[in-house]
Parts: structure tokens; sequence; C-alpha cells
């Protein structure tokens, strides 16, 4: 951040008053600009054993694959947005079920929080984003040509949980 | 937003190509700037039984109780981030245990994401954000003088579960 998105006058970092981090503040109006860390929300759709993964027809990781999962919106709750992303990505739409996973992306900035889900029927197809989709069995997981480390930790954690019928929340810090 | 914090050329609201929602565009450089929402990090802090709470210094809701929490920064993982919170406004250092809420508030565009969590030791005191802070008893709890709803949803939570001694994960939604 260069300019102030309210004024357009010039932003300085500096600490304000009473905090402890310098924050992009307005050099006219004063307004101090926070900066967040985004979240992701995706899911594991399973259907018949099988999970429905997507190849990414866009950066970053454009070719590789994925669990359905994106930007959460403003309005919608981590479960809307992980079934949103589901129906964008692989035209499916699922019951979202229990959370699998949480990871932190620190040099993304992100938090990405992944559920374990149903699908609801057994339709899907190929999103927008997506270059191809398919119901996958665990032992034809792509395995080096998932597309982040957070999706991999996930689904790792899922087939585990699953082989030893639990429903567990996993934690993982990226560096 | 209203101008572009990249350029300071005024932004204009349109649903980009191959997106579905408007937008902050830049009528210049056309940079898209997306607004998502924010987390909020916080925990349970128990120690011997009773539960450290705060009355807030700071708007919103000054002069109300909360449990230590507040915004998640960039660099941190949740967890992290709802000790610093703790330390912070309690001067308290805390292990962060299992995740006890996640509440969608969807009016102020934030997630809260809340843990229970012990007291490392027994010391505490008042940080720069708290007009005091208290050990509470279950019964002591001053739930009409609770500051947020996301609070108030998870301490009951809290304390139906450690009666029931269970460590669930609630999920709510404010509108």
């Amino acid at each position: 951040m260069k300019f102030c998105p309210s004024c357009a006058a010039p932003v300085v970092q500096r600490i304000p008053e009473g905090d402890h981090l310098p924050r992009s503040v307005c050099t006219v109006c004063g307004t101090i600009h926070y900066h967040n860390p985004k979240l992701v929300t995706g899911c594991v759709p399973e259907h018949e054993g099988r999970i429905l993964i997507c190849r990414r027809a866009i950066e970053p990781r454009r070719g590789y694959w994925t669990i359905p999962a994106g930007f959460m919106e403003v309005g919608e709750t981590l479960q809307q947005g992980a079934a949103r992303e589901c129906e964008e990505e692989a035209l499916a739409r699922v019951e979202i079920g229990s959370l699998c996973a949480i990871v932190h992306v620190l040099h993304a900035e992100q938090v990405h929080v992944m559920f374990r889900a149903r699908l609801a029927d057994p339709a899907y197809g190929v999103g927008a984003e997506s270059l191809e989709t398919v119901l996958c069995q665990e032992r034809d997981i792509p395995w080096p040509e998932i597309a982040f480390a957070s999706v991999e930790f996930c689904l790792r954690r899922y087939f585990e949980d699953r082989a030893a019928g639990r429903n567990a929340i996993h934690y993982h810090t990226i560096a």
C-alpha cells in the first residue's frame, strides 16, 4: 500500500500510538490501514470412497492438482465458502462435514481451513478454473503433482484418519 | 475503498472477467483489490477452574467483559495470536489447547476462532486495553455485561463441555 484508499494521499509505515507493530498510516487523513491474513476455505469431497480433485486451469500452480478451495468471501461462512468453491471448480454440490485441517501459510499470509465433505449427488464437472476433475481412489492420488503443501497435508491426514476411523483436526504451519 | 492503494487513481466497483462478484478495480492501473473477512483469535484461559476475563478499556463495547481476543496478525498462527492477545490484554502467559468455537460474524466481516487455554503460571495483570481483569468462577460470569455475542457463545459452550467432560468444536453464525 502506497496511497490511502480513503483519500489518495501517500501513506507511511509507522507504529500508531498504543500499538506495537508498524501500520500503513495516511499522511493526510490519518486513517490506519491494517493488513491481516486471508482465509482460504476448502473441502475434501468424498463419494463412494473416492475423492474429487481438480487440475488447476489458473495460476498459481496451473496444471497441478488440488482439492476445491479458494478465498473466503464476505457474507458467507467457512462451510458455505467451501461448498461454493466446490461448485465453482468442480460443478459439484457437497454436504460439508467436520473440520479436517487448519494450515497457517505464513509466507502467503493465509490461513487454510479444510473440511471433510460428501457429494450430495454423484454429478460433477469441470468448472472455469479447472482443466479437468476426477473422482480419485486414494492409491491414484497424484502426490508429486499436488499443487500446494497445505493440500497435501490435508489429504494425507484425511486418509490416515479415514483408515483409523476417526475425524481429528490437524494443525500445520508452513513458513 | 475510493482510491487505488497502488497508484492513487479512483477505483470503481465492477465484476472482473471470470469473476462473479463486484470488486474494487483501479480505473488506471487495473489492479483488482479484494476485500475479505478478517480473523479474530482468542482463548478461554482457565486456572484452577476459574476463567480469566477482561473488562474492555477501548471501543467497541468499552466497559464490557470479554475473553482475551483480537485481530490475527500477519506472520503468526491462530494459536500464537490467541496467546499474544492474552499477554497484551491480561499480562498472562497461556498454553493454548483445543479449538472451542468458530463464530462467523457476518455484519462485522469477521471470523472469530476461540481456543481453550490454561494459564502457564498464575500471574496476570491489567493490560493497556483493559480496565480490569479477574479470574472468575463460572457462577460469577457477568453474562449481561459480556461484550460480544461470539464471546458469550464460546463461554457457554466452554462451560457446557467442561461439565460434560468433552472438548467439542462449536460453530455459530451471527447475521
